[in-house]
């Protein structure tokens, strides 16, 4: 059984209560539940955790990076000026998957580029929650390729 | 049964003779394969196009957007400055999903920014092949919320 | 009796079932119609062209250049960073007028600027398929006045 | 019978002393008389107003735009740079066409942007006086449509 | 009592008629009613002055920057480029202060930058005419505390 | 009787010990009198808090969105760059109104956008603490317009 | 004898009570005292002119420069967005020196660059009014080397 | 006999009717005798290909780069943003020099960069056709450097 | 004796765990005694401490500012970014040396610009954890200068 | 009897050589000759150096620069990117007028911003020889005028 | 015979201690003598000069543009910011060729430009000193074609 | 004993007539002496070298980088456009550290890059001429640990 941390940023606390154009209706633990789901044909443990505070997000991927299979990170605004939470994925032992809801493509300009997906194996937009449990399938193929 | 197609922009015919740390080793022909068997737990069926042209890339998506349930689409380089791609795009009647094999956030800068991406439904990066599976996935299960 | 090419870039094939607040609800045989009849008081004969691709489009400038007393010319996105474009419109033989349906410079910041208008004799943006036919009677109303 | 203004920005009072390459030989008087000739097809009235000043220019808008079907304007040099003629065009009650009589995408770098034209119908541009008969006919087509 | 000066820019004078999201529904005048009222439990005299041309606005600034003990002014849209005001409120021996209706923050990138704000004491935006009377009694404030 | 929230982000802590030509003399808790004390002829009730974290100061947008009638938020330098806490500000259930204490348009450059404005209902720079009291007026005052 | 025009921009009118560090002491009028009496060498007859709206200075540039040997202006800030003055700079039959009396290479950034400076013959920063002096003497100079 | 293909992109099948001082007088099909004549010297063998068409580029270089010692190629106006160009040439088997007729750095400033030089072994620029002849010796110099 | 804040930002607390190339082999600890080692000459007090969060690394300089004879201090990537770091850092009652054990300079562009250095009184960059005892020596051999 | 050198940057040695319609026909030698006869008036020593080095030209401001009561410059192509000419002119113990033969802002883009300029008293373009004379003037000027 | 200058900026006296993936491993003097034994089937005499000074390239290219038929140029990084080395080549009386050993396109970007390269009759990048050969070859093929 | 160049670039040899705040008031042969006091528990032996030539430094690079154990360089103002120095540093056989008295992070925007920095061992600024003993303290550490 392999062991993945979803990981989320700044606001996503509320995501239920947030545009449900942009993000939907579940709240996080319908969300983890939703994935567990999703991925009821392979053998996955999830843990999870939210913080609006850059800090503990850096803490917690320190934290979680060499006892997990793989991280599946939403970091939310974070991600368009966070260049220590970069450095942070740069330095994790597992792999991350950059997961957001919305198209950021398709939203304002800020949100075009992302400076922690450099750091990241792959990045997913505009799937919705289901991107989080796309993100574990690839980590997971991935470790069978090798 | 659900019909996707399978849709390659320029240089990506020759997939398995480029940089294999970027695009691995299997030809289109052979993608195609593994992407249909990693959807066995799912009932599709898969049509492929490749071109060069941007021109032809555009005939295509017109000629399947009403034809089939959705398309995966990797446009290659052109995914950096094609308006006339991304105009068709919008106009597609189906959800149309980019898939980069590389992470292209983690190359040079003109690769940081998609502007195709805009009009697609989502973006996956980064995940090698397997991305197309996963856009797969992603239409079929967003078919199934509404 | 004067001669001239209605000319169309990428998705313009579709127009009638594109934005019709951006484009109108005509279709390209349509609009042609609409375009000779709108020229009634005038003689003039009018062939179309279309296509999504960019290398088919210089192809027909050059080879209709120099049989039309005039081109109007509706890139569609690729006037936004078709240099290419720009080259053969510079080496035509007849006065090129570009023509876009919608007015460019209400939309996205990436339609603000026409790398092709430089090489035009002259730019209507906004006014529908009727600008096509004002094009046409603008390069009349210059040859008159030589 | 329709009634229309002819609108003139800074420097075309000389517009017959400028270069005549770029603006013709007619003075602005001649211009109004040949813009009548050439609508002579046509069942209108015009009148015309010329201000170096941009506050002129934007009373003159307020004044005229309740009392005619149109405003055919030609902002000069204040097209690139005077957000205050684009809000009181965007606040015109009749649609506003902006005619430059240069193609300005052809000259200096600072003229390839125009900001008063995303508040209006539409922009004619290359296309010397000819380019307001042109503005006032697409005005009287678009009210037909309608 | 103190006696201050409403200034306006281009476009304020027909406020009422402008979108009312934005600018809410009251004509000048009733804003000028509207703030002395809102001012009742101070002691103060209201001027009011409107133009839509840029030299106008500095010659009011100057004729009224010695006579009264404050000035709260809307530019309009001349905040985003004219440095021919800033100078005059640098000049100004009265405190100034910048009101916008709207948020300008929250639209169009090129009202992001105010370059006549760096003149004043402070600017106030987004509270509609309410921001007049804030910026007055920001002024008597200031006069108290020295 | 209303209630709103005084939030203060970095540095704002030690503002006594700052610049006073930018930030004035007196303490946060000064302040907080200072602001109670001008509006005395107002029903209101105030809360305060400080924090010098990002994560922080969302956690408490959150907290105290649906219990306050407003927040009046100084952001400090935050302003600038904090994506997550214009996130935040969208999400709020009740107004914000930025306030910055000095003229933010008059000090570096890096200081002349604020990121977090486009999210706020208004913003009042350049008018020391008054600001916020200002603030809380034009919270109170939009609601009775309604 | 030969006649110029002193033109003098925005704020100019002022002169005496801006920051004496760039702009002296002595008011326009004194000004024209000094100019005509340092030139006592030189046979010329000079006008003055002052205007705060760029409208008001196209004209006097039109009206003046079929009159005058020569033309001596300080646009103020207008030199750094005007593109209409310089327009009116251009069709000027008359040679135009523009003169600023700070150097206004060592200002704030937006200062530095001087768009109607282009349609000039020459330009002269940074010596106060005698600049004035010298920009007539440079007329009168490359008269007699023709 | 070492074999090269001299490959041209947009426009240049009517270089000899181009402008002269950039492009010369001769047709395709004479610079093709020349490059020969002028490596007389040398034992090679010359193909020649051109195409308006992007995608058609990418094929011919695609089916070329393992038939041949090396491709010598002027992309034209694509050399500016043509990207998939340059991939195709990064997957090239063979060495490409790039060539432009013109001196691109002299030329608007939009030419001044290549994005397709970069996956080149080199570039002539400025030396009409005979860069093309320079191209081929420098390939087959290096070769027998090796 | 004069007593010393070693202050670490985001991931340096697993600095031995990152690529060694760029940060050493030392862990924090091994760190500070070989800063203390090297300063064996001088009579030095350390204090150490280390955050991934930005507001503690806020409230950390606010603490001991007052009661260490300097701060030297490694923002990591905070300081390409954190605005409300400087203006600690500016607040701060002692000096403070910035310290980069990599040479920032030769990395990623993002790495070039130091948003923080313009607050402190040196920057150290790219003498690996040297650079701290250098920062040190330079804060004890300033004071002997005053 | 003042004295003043004229200082001469790179290429100017051969400046009767260059395009006279920037440069005019004069050789150095000539145009000190000129200057002087010029300034008939006055009693001035004129010293003149040229070089094409920025090594020297910084050795020979230092020289003179307490030796002479001003220099009058043209520092060549160097003023558009030679802050160590900006530099030595800041720390020069006497005035120094900066002078261009041409009008740099109606020639290329890079030539429209001189980074030395910031640290001279003024400048004067486009006059051609005749600005230096005119330079000398204006510290004469001056220096009576303290 | 004819004869050239082969022209060599800073730091490429020591060019066969460089890179030699960039520069190759011949000494100046072996370069000099390979370049002329690839064109011993022609007749020319070559001159060798080089500098890491700025000033002595101009003064070097004033001196030979008159004694030779052509200067091969290699600027080194001079090309890149040295605005009074492009005035020198202009103002030469002799075809000046750029070469770059390297190719300069697939460096670091600030080698992307060269703006000495507008100035010369072409460039020649990325071909090692056999680019040297190739430039005199082609001032020789032009002068042929004259 | 070690051998250490201290290289000083252009308007440093007076740099104890330079602003003090910045500076400090020492001659350079005081510094060198101040230096090599401040390294007396190191066995040092110290060169010095200044000029204001580009040219020249990289000619002493070039002849010191085999002779000594380390070169201190204070570019000066060439560290912000000097891609030459950046090359001559790149190629040189010891360590090079870059110093600047100042903080300039602290001055002009332009001095906010330093382009030599890329090829340097690291570098210090803000600390005054103990900067330079503190670059020679780092390269004899250095040099210890391997």
């Amino acid at each position: 059984m392999q062991k993945f941390l979803l990981l989320f940023g700044p606001n996503l606390n509320r995501v239920e209560k947030r545009n449900p154009a942009l993000y939907g209706t579940l709240s996080l633990a319908q969300i983890k539940d939703a994935v567990r789901e999703s991925l009821a044909d392979l053998s996955v443990e999830l843990e999870m955790r939210q913080s609006n505070s850059e800090g503990t997000l850096i803490d917690t991927i320190q934290e979680f990076a060499e006892k997990v299979d793989g991280i599946v990170f939403n970091p939310g605004a974070l991600a368009h000026y966070s260049y220590a939470l970069r450095d942070a994925i740069t330095d994790a032992a597992c792999p991350v998957v950059e997961v957001h809801f919305s198209n950021i493509h398709a939203r304002e300009s800020f949100r075009h580029e992302s400076v922690t997906a450099a750091s990241c194996k792959g990045v997913i937009t505009g799937l919705g929650w289901f991107g989080l449990a796309l993100g574990i399938r690839s980590i997971i193929h991935s470790k069978k390729e090798k």
